[in-house]
């Protein structure tokens, strides 16, 4: 079942008339989340038909403003429209403490259970285990701790060809070692291979959103084997000495990251606020990886 | 001199993707200050062009998110465009520690001094005595303590005429009296009025901002002589007992405010987000007070 990729910012630390800061929306099966949520991401997910009390979870990678100044509004507007069920929001330790002052000094009791699960920027952690998805936190390098995370399909059994099975008249009781992939051996020994027997694998979909984040060299233990990640791309590659500095990537240093995960398609965001236009830091990562999409507000993925 | 006010938001609690949450641009001669800062104000000030490097303070009325979610956001970016000088907050306690534990999370150290001035809200307080205007605080009566702002021109001199001056031979010690409004009296015992020595005075500007308020009977003699007035207008009439509740006003209970300050215009605005199109709001305001305007974002008003 592919995941629904929505970009409601893409935009760096300094918002501009075309690019909110950092928020993305994903649905997985009937299930909708959000991945950090800058200034202005309760108007964007309004103007791109994202319903806040679809939201089962916001996701803060870490506490700088552009990727959370906008939780404190999102929050209060679904008190305001009368939200009741739970809502859970993972993130760093402090965002609590952030959330207590405002609502205590707006004299705020909010209507709908707030849940905190603090993440950790040393550890990957699984934070969801859902019936046929999980996901992850995992490490970066920025300036303050900072974690992506990882959504995962669980590879579902194989679905066995009917009349393959009646054919070979196979027992029930090694059906469930041919929806994990086994051959099967006939009464003369004659081996069917497992292809013959079942239907061509589905995919699980995968995606990993690395945030802001200087190359990071545990990435390629983390989320081995997805499919799809989005790499902060803030700078084109002659501003190498301005990502170093501010522990941000170029779009050089985000195509390698997806070359070495092994990765099939990558999104690049996050750009500096010098870039009027993207085409230059699309065309820069693809000549390292060509299954790139430089992001834009509003942009719609299906992942598979 | 006139003061020249930009509306960068109109709605409520709940912002709509027509009306950002409470902000207003004020320009007083060359000083810009901004009056609350609700989310999504800095992009609201870059889309109307009013230049986050010079503003010189910011007024927040209350601490309801509406009115100051933008805040930490504004003063970030100012901080990433490099801003040095001094920037004065003036509004409740507790922003200056909401502030506080948001900075401390992003280990952000602004390159800039920021001042904290602490407001009351039960009584009317001078905040700025600048050379040419003063600018108040006053109380409103809303669910949790909220100031309106009153910013007022000082009444300049009369300019004398010249020629008159001369005709009359009026000696130089007499004319900041008259300068000040007093007539001229001749060696011959005949009294030259006021009026034909001197032009007609420059009225002075003045305007006070509303927040968040229901009926405050100490308006009257807060904003006493003040000729443009904005006052939140969040339902229309019907809905009166709703506006008892949140501590909110009505259309005709902001239009009968206007009418017993003695203003000469009415602004409207802080629409309940149920409210589409603002004709009827307008309308219903205009039938107590008929110089009315209910704003929209975007709208520039040349206040004199």
């Amino acid at each position: 079942m592919p995941f629904e990729l929505t970009i409601l910012g893409c935009g760096s630390a300094t918002p501009t008339l075309s690019r909110n800061p950092t928020s993305q929306h994903l649905r997985i099966y009937n299930t909708e989340y959000l991945i950090d949520c800058g200034e202005g991401t309760q108007l964007q997910m309004l103007k791109l038909h994202c319903k806040t009390s679809r939201l089962k979870a916001i996701f803060i990678s870490h506490l700088h403003g552009d990727h959370f100044f906008g939780l404190p509004g999102l929050l209060s507007t679904m008190h305001l429209m009368g939200r009741k069920n739970k809502l859970t929001v993972y993130g760093p330790a402090a965002i609590q403490e952030i959330l207590r002052v405002q609502f205590e000094a707006s004299e705020t009791d909010l209507r709908y259970p707030l849940e905190f699960i603090v993440t950790h920027a040393d550890r990957k952690e699984l934070l969801i285990d859902a019936g046929g998805y999980t996901v992850h936190s995992f490490p970066l390098n920025h300036r303050i701790p900072c974690t992506g995370f990882l959504f995962q399909e669980k590879q579902r059994p194989r679905n066995l060809r009917r009349d393959r099975i009646q054919q070979y008249n196979v027992p029930v009781v090694q059906m469930k070692a041919i929806k994990a992939g086994a051959d099967f051996t006939l009464p003369n020994g004659d081996v069917i291979p497992n292809a013959e027997l079942t239907f061509p694998l589905h995919k699980a979909a995968s995606y990993a959103f690395c945030s802001d984040t200087a190359p990071e060299p545990s990435l390629v233990n983390s989320i081995a084997g997805v499919e799809w990640i989005y790499h902060e791309a803030t700078f084109l590659n002659d501003l190498s000495d301005r990502a170093v500095d501010t522990f941000h990537s170029t779009t050089l240093q985000a195509a390698q990251a997806a070359l070495e995960v092994g990765a099939k398609k990558l999104l690049i965001g996050h750009y500096s606020s010098r870039y009027a236009a993207i085409s230059e830091l699309q065309s820069e990562a693809a000549s390292v990886f060509p299954e790139v999409v430089a992001v834009e507000d509003g942009m719609v993925f299906t992942i598979f």
